[in-house]
C-alpha cells in the first residue's frame, strides 16, 4: 500500500493529538494508503526527540524549515502556537505539500486569510483542525439539522468553560501573549464558531465584551482575555451567543452547544459527549421532553469505525476520525473543513475582538472587506 | 391569633399560587398571626367567584378598588398583568395598606419607580413576588456567595428557555402586548436579573440583542420580544451574561444560573430545583469535580420547614415561604426583597431594552437619572 | 358545601403530610365536599397540642379511642407506628369510620390481614397510603404500562437506598424494634412492592437476603434489617428485583425503579421526580436512547391540577393527590389501593422475611395460606 | 528497543479491540519493549486476511496451533468464544509462551481451573482480560476503598443491562449456545464479580434466578440465561447484589456499580464512564450530597498517559492501559489480574448458575471442593 509522508511541526500535546490520529486511523477506517510519520520538529532537540520515540515518528529535527523540504513529507501538520501557524502553512504551500493546520488559523485575520489564499493558490489539499466536527455526536448534530429535523434555526448558544487561568499564580507563558496564542475568543471560541457557521450558517455581526481579570503574570502584562461572550445575528435571521471562559473553577473543558429551531432543539454537552439530546416541538404531548440519543449507533456518522453501541468514545477520537478523513481523500481532496473556513472562522472571531475593544456593534464583513 | 387579611387582585395563575401560599404558610413555619383570604378581585365575575371558590377566598369582587379600600385588608397582594402593576401599588399603599406585587413591577421603569415610591413613601410593608429566592438551593447559593464560598466574584450566567411563544399560531393576548405584559426581559429576565443584584451586586452597563420571530397574530403586531441576549458589567467588575428566550422547543421553563468566583463554582439548575452544583478550586485534586448538593439538609435555608432531606420540594413551596417571610415580619417589615428592588431590576431591564433597541452599550445609570 | 371530619392518629412526620393532604386537596382539585381536620391525638399531650395548632387541626387528645368514637370524625387517618395500626384500623372500622392507614398496613400479615378483613366486614371505605402511586411521574409509568408502551413486562426492579441507620451511635427507638416498627423490608420495601404489584402483577414467589450491622443500640439488641435484597418471579412470567437499604452514605432517600418490557423501558428515579425515563425498542435507531420525559403535562395524570409544565412538585404534592383521591370518592368510594392491597403487600413483605430466615425460596402463597 | 511479539487468536471484535490496544500502548506510556502483533488467526481464510490487514498485524493463519508454534509470538492472546479459551490457554502456556485470554476464562470452573493451572505450572506470565478495571474511574474506585475512603464495606451492587437478545427474532448463534458462549452470569457477569472480588474481597455464598424469555430460535433450544440476578454474602460480612440482564430495551451496554461503606459511597456508571460519585458520610452538613469526580486528573490512575483533563476517554482506552500494564511487567510479570483470578471469578459464576437451577443457596466452596 503507498505511504503518504506525514511531518509534524510542533510537538505539545496537539502534535501527540495528531501522531495518535494517524496512528489509529488505518486501524479504524479501510484505507487506500497508508500514513506514515516521517519527522516531527520543534525548538527543544531533547524533548522533540523524545516526542519522535513516543509518538512513533521516523526522525525529528530542530528546523521546521528542514521537515517542509522532506521529500518524503507529503502532508505538513501543524501544531505550534497559533502566532507562528500562517508563516508555516505558507512555506508548506509554497513547497507543494498539503497541508493539516491546528485552530486557530492564526492570531488574526489578515494572517489567517494569507495563510488559506496562500494554500488555495498552491493547488494543496488543506485543512484546519476543528476535530470536535469529527466526533459522532456533533456531526450527528449538524447533520440531523441539515436534514430539517428542528426546522429554521431560531437561536444558537454555545459556552466554553475552563479553569485554566483561574490560578492568579501561573507565571506568564505564550498562551498569555495575544499575538503567540492568540485571543481566547480565537482559541477556544474559534471551535464554537466553526460549529456555528457549519450548522447555522454565515454571522453578519457581533457585538462582545472581554475581560482580564488577572493583567499581570511574572511581572508581564497579559494582553489575552480571560473571558469573553459574544452576540452574534446569523445571515438567515437566526441570533446566537458565544461565551468564552477560562476562570471558571472546576470546570476542566465544559462546552455546550444548542440549537433551538421552528420545529425542535438540539443539544451537545461534550463532558457527555457520547450523548446528543434531541426535543421535538411536534411530538405527542405526553411524551414531551428531550432525547438523550446515545450516539454511537451503526447509524450515526463515524460510529461505525468504532465500537459496539454503549461502549464510548473520547477526545483521541476525534483526530482519528479526522485524520481518516483526510487520509480518505488522499491525494485528491478536498478535505473539509478547509483553510478557507479557518479564516472564515478567524474574521468573526477578528470582529468580536474589535466589538469588544470598541463597544459596539461589528459587522464581519468590516473585517473582511 | 391574629388574623392578617389579604386581598388578591387578579384570580390568574399567580393569584392562586399567592394564595396557595397564605393557605400552607402557617403549615409549615410557626407563625404569631394567620393569614385570613379576605378577598380576591377580577374583571369577569363568574371566573372570578369560581376562583374565590377554589383558592379558599372569602368574597369577590369585579372592583379593585373596592378591594383595596376594604378595612379588613390588611396587604394587597398585585397579581395581574405587569403593566398594571403600578396603578394598584399605588393605590393601595395612599389607603395605608401594606403591598406584596408579582414581578415585574412595572412595564417601565418610572412607573416602577413611582411604585416603589408610593409605597415607601405611606410606609407600608411591601415586597415584590421574586418568589424563586425563596426555593433552598438558590437561596444557598446566595448564602454561599455571601459567605465567600467561591470568593470573588468572576462571572455571571444566567439563561431562562421556554417554549411558550414557540408556535407561531397562538393567537395574539396581553402577553404579545409589551404596555401591558412588559418585555420579555422584564418578564422572565426580571427574576434572573433580581437574583444577581442579589448574588453579586449592582450592574453597572449593559449590551443588547432582542428579536421577535412571529412579528404578527391574530392581525396584530407583536412588540414583544421572543428572545433576548444581553452582556453586563457589575459594578465590582464581575462580567455576566443573560440570555431570555421563550422560543425553545421542549424547553418548558428550564432556568440555570452560574457563579463562577476566585475560589469555586456555584451551579443551579431549575430543572432539578432541589440540587446545588458547587465546585472549590482549592479542593484536593484528586476529588476535581463538582458536589451536588441535595439543597434539602435541614442546615439550608427554608429547608427545616418542609420534609426530611431526600424527598424534594416543587414551585408551589417558593410561594410558600414567600408567605412566611411576609407574615413572620407582620405588622413591621420590613419586607424582602422590597419594591425598591422591584424598581432596581426594572432600571436593568429599561437599560437592556434600550441596549438592544440602540445597538449600543447602556448605563444603568442613564435609565435612572 | 358539606364538610367531611378527618381524625389524625399520630402527630408525627406522616400526621403533619397527611394534614398537610387535606388543607392543600380542596385548593388543587374541585371536590363537593369540604375536608375538616376535627382531631388529631398522640401520647404526649404538649407536643400533640402543639402539632394540633401547628397543622390546622380544630381539636386534640392524648386518647385515641376517644378520637375514634367522636360523632364528627368521618374518616380515622392512622400514622402512628406500623405495629400499632391494626388495632387502630379495626376499632375505627367497628365504630363505621373510613379509614386511610399509612403504610406498612402493619407489622406482619397476620395483622395486616384481620385490619383489611374488618374495613371489608364494616363496609366503609379504606385506604392504605402509598402515597408515591400519587405522583404523577409513578402514575404515568403505570399508566402507560397498562397501555402497552413497553408490551409485556420481562424485568423489574427497584431499589431504595438511604442512610438513616449509618451511623451506629444513633440510639435505640421504635424504629429498630420490628414488632412495632416492621422491618426494613416492610417499612420501605411496602412502597416498592405496591408498584410492582399495581404495575407488573402478583408476585409468586421470592428469595431474599437480610443483614444488620449494627446489632445493638443503647445496649438494646436490633432487630430489624438494615439492608435487604430480594428476588422475586411474578405470576406472569416476569422476573424482578428489590432492594432495601437504610445504610447507604449520602443517599437520603433515593428510591429507584425500572421495568423492562418486550418493546419498551420505563425508568422513574425519585431524586428527579418530575421525570420519567423511555424508552422504545422499535425507534428510529438514529434515535437510538431514551427520553426524559417530563411528567408534569397536562396529560399526565394529577398533572393538570398543579403548575404549569417545568415547574416541578415535590413529596407534599403526594398527600394532597392522595387526600383529593380520597374525598372525590367520598361518601361512596371505592378507595385505591386499599387495605386488601396493603395486606397483599403484607404478605409479599413476610415472604421475604421467611425467604431470609430461612434461606429458601418461599412462595407467597405459602404465607396467605 | 527489543520487540515483544503477539499472537491474536480469533479476529471478531475482541481481537480487534486487543490490536487496537498493542498498536497504542507505546503512545500513551513509555516502554522498555515494543509489541509487534506477528500474527493472528481464525477459522474463516478471508475474513482472517482482511482484519490482518485491517488491525496492523504481520501475518495470519486459519490454524491457531500453528499461530502459537511460531518462534516470533511471544504472547498468546485469546480472543475466541469463551467455550474454547481453556484448550488454547492450555497449548500456549504448555508452548512456553505467556497468555492474556479474554473473559470469561471458560464456560464452567473446571476448565477455567484447568487453564489457570496450566499456565501457573508453566510459570508464564499471564493475564485475563478484566479490561474495565483498566479505565481511570473503575480503577480510582478500587483505588479509594482500598485507601480506607468509605471505611469498612457494607453493601456492593452492580448491573448490567443490554438490549442484545431482546429481539426474539435473532437467528441462533454461539452467543446462545451455553458450552460454546457461556452462560450470561459468566459473559456479562465475570466483569462485575472481578471489580467485586478486587474490590471486596472473597464471596462466600450466592443465591439467584435466571430466566430465559425467548427459548428457541432458529428452531434451536436456547440454553443461555437471559437474565440472571444473584444476591451475594462476601467473606468479609458485606452483602451484595448482581444483576445481569440483555433484554432491557434502549440500554446498550449500561452497567454500574456501587459501594456503600461505613463511611462513606461510591459509584460508577459505564455510560458516564469519565465520572466517580462520591459521598462521605462524615461531611459538612450544608455540603451533604455526592461529588462527580471528573476522573481525568493526573493523580488518578492512568488518566496521565492521555489527554488534558475534561476532553475524556472511550472504551478502547482500556485495552490500551490493558497492553501497556501487561508490556511494562515484560517479560517477568506478574501480571494483574492473572488466570487465577479469572478461576475464581468462574467459581463464583458457577455458584450463581448452580444456585439459580436448584433454587438453593450455593457456598463457592461447594464449586472449588
Amino acid at each position: 500500500m503507498d505511504e503518504v509522508g506525514i511531518g509534524i511541526v510542533g510537538y505539545g500535546m496537539m502534535g501527540r493529538a495528531h501522531a495518535y490520529g494517524y496512528t489509529l486511523a488505518p486501524r479504524v477506517r479501510e484505507l487506500a494508503v497508508a500514513p506514515r510519520l516521517r519527522a516531527i520538529s520543534g525548538r527543544d532537540a531533547d524533548a522533540v526527540a523524545r516526542a519522535a520515540g513516543r509518538y512513533g515518528v521516523d526522525e525529528w529535527t530542530t528546523d521546521w524549515r528542514a521537515l517542509v523540504a522532506r521529500p518524503d513529507v507529503d502532508i505538513v501538520d501543524v501544531c505550534t502556537p497559533p502566532g507562528t501557524h500562517a508563516e508555516i502553512v505558507e512555506a508548506a504551500a509554497a513547497a507543494g505539500k498539503a497541508v493539516l493546520c491546528e485552530k486557530p488559523l492564526a492570531a488574526d485575520y489578515a494572517s489567517a486569510q494569507r495563510a488559506a489564499e496562500s494554500a488555495q493558490a498552491a493547488g494543496v489539499p488543506n485543512a484546519i483542525g476543528f476535530n470536535y466536527r469529527k466526533l459522532p455526536a456533533p456531526a450527528l448534530l449538524a447533520q440531523m439539522v441539515a436534514e430539517g429535523a428542528i426546522g429554521d434555526v431560531l437561536l444558537w448558544r454555545a459556552v466554553w468553560l475552563s479553569d485554566e487561568f483561574l490560578d492568579a499564580q501561573i507565571p506568564f507563558d505564550w498562551r498569555f501573549d495575544r499575538r503567540l496564542g492568540a485571543s481566547t475568543i480565537a482559541d477556544l471560541g474559534a471551535h464554537l464558531i466553526d460549529l456555528a457557521l457549519w450548522i447555522v450558517g454565515e454571522i453578519d455581526e457581533v457585538a462582545a465584551q472581554s475581560e482580564t481579570f488577572t493583567r499581570r503574570r511574572s511581572g508581564r502584562a497579559v494582553d489575552v482575555d480571560e473571558a469573553s461572550a459574544c452576540l452574534v445575528r446569523f445571515a438567515g435571521g437566526a441570533r446566537g451567543t458565544f461565551e468564552l471562559a477560562r476562570v471558571c473553577a472546576r470546570r476542566p473543558c465544559d462546552f455546550f452547544v444548542e440549537v433551538n429551531g421552528t420545529r425542535g432543539t438540539l443539544r451537545f454537552e461534550y463532558p457527555r459527549l457520547n450523548e446528543l439530546w434531541f426535543g421535538e416541538a411536534g411530538d405527542d404531548g405526553r411524551l414531551y421532553g428531550m432525547r438523550r440519543i446515545r450516539a454511537e449507533h451503526p447509524a450515526h456518522p463515524y460510529a461505525a469505525d468504532w465500537w459496539p453501541i454503549g461502549q464510548g468514545v473520547g477526545y483521541g477520537t476525534s483526530f482519528v476520525n479526522q485524520a481518516a478523513d483526510l487520509l480518505e481523500r488522499w491525494p485528491d481532496g478536498p478535505w473539509e473543513p478547509d483553510l478557507a473556513q479557518g479564516a472564515r472562522v478567524q474574521a468573526v472571531c477578528e470582529a468580536m475582538e474589535r466589538a469588544a475593544a470598541d463597544r459596539r456593534w461589528v459587522r464581519v464583513a468590516e473585517v473582511t472587506a
